[in-house]
């Protein structure tokens, strides 16, 4: 059905079409596929800077129209799945490497690959009933950035401190916002509420488990003492978000007992991201969001071994 | 059944059954069910010292609890299946972070994750009719090493010399003990011993592989040429100990075939433990058990392709 | 049948076959079962070194008669199978540890534990019908560079420049020659061409592949401008070339579409592969095949989801 009511032509409504694929694609960078949150989600990538979200919407583009060439899934495809790795790793570029003609193309190609990588994680992953999440994007974005370093790596990866790490107002409103701003590698705190904001348009348990993720991320990333700047600027946290809005908002049926579980999983992702991130940097590589699918993955695969109400997952595909 | 005869009451029952699963929580670090072993086994870590004795107890019953309350399945909950890696994790606590009520707490909510991972790798390795062994442990434990580092990780790894290492008999002594110690971070060589009983008391097959293997990776280490040191503190040859355990006395039956099938995989398994160490330590890491998991899985998925008595791995499930 | 024609006496036969299973061997790390492509490829070998034909002639007899006492699948054996990863292992042993009894003996072990290795490999990827591909000796071959360092490692990895990088005529042509020869460890470009010749023997689809992948590993690697030394060392595209060789020219149908295909696979290895060295180099170790190895995974596992002329990918096994 076209998005607009009426008499529109066939270029139009395949245009319509197009457009709507393209905002489903970007929402599911968090898991839904509304083309509203997509909207919006598009409005917090250009709050935050207009490259990122030029080289947001050009990645999910190349990955829609890399898959669509190559004559993946329809099904998929209209439900954006083939365009949020693209998305992400084009702004992954754009951060890391800059705007030019030379990183536009790179973002094309990583964009293409991508499609290539979701169709093999699909099939790999669609065997043991595990969805792919965002681990082709992962893959890609991780080579870039250690194959082509930007600087010299750091040398000591920050430390977890002896005491409790003590946050002002200020920088707890900052976590919270940029836990959710991490997602998209944003870092201004009005973007991540804009987020906040396209999640609760098209499902208000997935907006709620976000905001919970990112409170359980913020105590835990204190509780551990890692370093204040850190965790204001959500480099604990975006994680520990989509950790919580896969495992209680999507995938699960939400239960107190899957709520408990999602809690503890957002938990375990706040030292699995600040280990993925001490070991990643000698080689000026990044976690991405690797912490949040092995967590994803290991927690949805250990469900249907544990016999309590809503951790049965077979609502999910 | 009650472990003790006579007329008990229903509490007094639970509680013994509670200790029973939780000595055979410690025995199957060591792929045994007994709760002798299990007891020996408590009584080697408390030889060492009293705190890894205490977090050992503690990181056991916290993973047993978290799989009761999670649902997990009773038949292995019964068998300690939900212990042993709760355990090890426990211990690597307290041996890197010391004993506090901080790091009580971490070990407690490390058990829980152990409980979800253990559950998670029961339904992953079961497709492919593999067994968990430790890896839940290992991936707790390597990400708590690098996510709060203590000091700061040293520069140069341990390099293996151009000659063969020659070890004293107190080395040699110190290095067949200490091999089965590491297995629970022990450096005590009695300590050692009394895992050696614990070991015996089940199954004699056990112990005498278990001390095979020892003597395996003693002579792997020299032969390569490693630090004297490190061979005599054990920390070459724990895996090859688990590995000659598991692949000549708990997976496979044991004939010639078999048993030289697992003196190839317990040499093996030395380089293995070599290249992990140094690969890990820079960022703070350590092997732990997984070179033990990587070399027992591999072993264990070629058995059945290769046509000799033994090999065949239908009795393990 | 005999090789040779007319009355041969049995024993003669015998080796004949050896012979041909040992060429088939070392034919098949380019992933051609024919002998006399092995024929030329032990040449190419001889030709760089007599060192390195010798480990190479060694290690793949290592595994094939590991594979053979072990009982391993005839049929695979007798295609050469079983050789292919002990030939490389052998290769990489002499070129980083050099030629002595000692070396010779960690070949044989080596070649052993690859033989075990490709049937665990075998069973594993069997499921979900993908290929071992050379997994087996990148196993063991990082295990033994990481386990035995024998040089400090270099402290910079090799950074991409700003610009992309100029190749004089003499430099484009070693980097063409090396990116075949360094499938097998050779840097001297007339053992790059002798090698080619080998597969043009078999195939001259796998030969104009393998030129393709070169060609295309040449531009992508300049593109990134990554040095011009190691670019003409053929250190970025060994693994294009393997992955070329993989998808146009055996598991694939060659169509339009899947020549296309082999291309972004081909162009997506040379990153992972500079990626790899980078993230390798400080533990001293390095990417191997392994680059080549996961591409060749993914595009594989990719392909059925895929619905275009020449990806169904039921012609492999």
């Amino acid at each position: 059905m076209p998005a607009t009511g009426g008499l529109v032509r066939p270029g139009r409504r395949a245009a319509a079409d197009a457009g709507r694929i393209q905002l489903r694609g970007i929402a599911q960078v968090a898991l839904s596929a509304s083309p509203w949150t997509g909207l919006l989600f598009t409005v917090a990538l250009f709050a935050d800077g207009w490259r990122i979200g030029l080289y947001g919407l050009l990645g999910a583009a190349a990955s829609t129209v890399a898959a669509s060439v190559l004559g993946a899934d329809r099904n998929g495809l209209a439900k954006g799945l083939e365009g949020y790795c693209g998305c992400l790793t084009g702004i992954s570029i754009v951060v890391r490497f800059g705007a030019s003609w030379r990183t536009a193309l790179v973002a094309v190609l990583a964009g293409a690959v991508c499609s290539v990588l979701g169709a093999a994680a699909g099939r790999l992953l669609g065997r043991i009933g595990l969805p792919a999440l965002t681990a082709p994007f992962c893959l890609v974005a991780g080579v870039l950035a250690i194959a082509l370093p930007t600087a010299p790596a750091a040398a000591a990866p920050p430390a977890a401190g002896d005491g409790v790490t003590r946050l002002s107002a200020a920088e707890l409103g900052h976590a919270f916002c940029d836990n959710v701003g991490q997602v998209f590698f944003l870092d201004r705190w009005y973007a991540g509420l804009i987020l906040l904001l396209g999640l609760l348009v098209a499902s208000r348990v997935a907006a709620a488990a976000a905001a919970c993720g990112s409170v359980v991320a913020i105590a835990a990333a204190c509780a551990m003492g890692l370093p204040a700047d850190r965790i204001s600027a959500g480099l604990y946290g975006y994680n520990a978000v989509l950790v919580a809005i896969a495992l209680a908002a999507t995938f699960l049926t939400l239960t107190a007992w899957t709520a408990g579980y999602a809690v503890l999983a957002a938990l375990a992702s706040v030292p699995f991201t600040a280990a993925w991130q001490a070991f990643a940097q000698p080689s000026g590589g990044s976690p991405f969001t690797w912490p949040f699918v092995v967590t994803t993955w290991l927690f949805l695969a250990a469900a249907p071994a544990l016999d309590r109400p809503g951790l049965s997952f077979e609502k999910a595909k």
